[in-house]
């Protein structure tokens, strides 16, 4: 089959110097991508410059973004073209519009005339002892996913952090439903750690758990077979 | 001599998934730290741990740090006992103080307020349409390092960008005096690439050029020796 994962975080630019990131050094979408060829399957990997990548394969195609920006144009490209989405890149949830000194924000008596400016210095000057930044919504990426190819099998990824078991695995139900999606892998940053990746694989019948990122990767795949 | 290293880029946490990022690859602190193991000097490297870095070495020794509090710590305690510093870390400006939607912010009469608050929640809701990120100014390391250690030869970086040579020089004349420098490398950020990277050293007395890393790190060198 042809497989597309992305993994990696996005970065998104405050200016020439600056970026918000989103953690996440890409090694689960390595080994989804390894575990992916070793079946057989095509992919093609959109990941981060910085991002940790699999080895050359012959089967194995890179396609590199920094911001939700070039993401969204390179999934819209890509996402047609393949049968399998695994979504586990860490995608920005806002992107930065405008960044001022707290004095100059203070001042102003409607917030929301910020939003309709943008810096014009490369690098924002750090003279100000406090500063604001504005920032927006990024698209939700993952919810177009069905609308650039409605017979895609999707399988989603959800991070939370610190929240009950029935919690994360109600959010990752939820998410299931409005994207469509086939399978969503629950997971919450205080069970990634040493090796060990504690993940609920939540479908529409079933929820199974999984400890390692090899393990996650291995029954993501077979979930598609 | 025993020299210290500071390099790549700091990392202020918005919540424990998203961070404001110093671009920084750490490749000129690896060039740097190099060049001064084959010249016979003892290295201790303060890096990131995303950083690039040298390979391992009997004279180096590598500490790394992620923010700026990190950052301060390590070298308050390291900068008395070394005679050079090389400080070409990208150290951020700001640092997160607290996140809110727009509306909270906009609902207030006195945004000061916001600043003694501090997110409670681990990874911060994004469910609002527009976010304001709150941050206040990181203490200036480099102003602090001859109160540590006034025997120092401190050699410090300025990275501007896209501004006219005579500007840059005469930014970093001024951190020059301020710090108490040696050297000031001054670089712009629309000259670094494709392997150059162009950057004017500025001594009390002279400003010498030059084009590559190695260029630098050699003329850097030389200026201590």
């Amino acid at each position: 089959m042809h497989i597309l994962i992305t993994s990696g975080g996005t970065s998104e630019a405050i200016d020439s110097v600056r970026s918000i990131t989103n953690h996440s050094t890409g090694s689960l979408g390595k080994v989804l991508a390894e575990t992916a060829l070793a079946k057989g399957h095509h992919v093609t990997l959109i990941t981060t410059p910085t991002a940790l990548k699999p080895a050359p394969h012959p089967n194995l195609r890179i396609s590199l973004i920094r911001n939700v920006e070039e993401l969204l144009a390179q999934m819209k490209q890509e996402v047609p073209q393949h049968q399998v989405l695994i979504h586990a890149m860490a995608v920005s949830d806002y992107t930065p519009v405008y960044m001022t000194g707290l004095d100059e924000a203070a001042k102003s008596r409607d917030l929301t005339t910020f939003l309709h400016q943008e810096n014009q210095e490369t690098k924002i000057s750090s003279k100000d002892d406090y500063q604001v930044l504005f920032l927006k919504k990024t698209p939700k990426i993952i919810s177009l996913v069905k609308e650039w190819n409605p017979a895609i099998q999707l399988i989603g990824f959800k991070l939370l952090v610190a929240v009950p078991t029935e919690e994360l695995i109600q959010v990752a139900r939820e998410s299931l439903l409005k994207n469509r999606a086939s399978m969503i892998v629950a997971n919450d940053l205080r069970q990634i750690q040493n090796g060990q990746h504690q993940a609920y694989l939540v479908t529409n019948d079933q929820v199974l758990q999984a400890s390692t990122k090899s393990e996650i990767a291995e029954m993501v795949l077979d979930s598609i077979e």
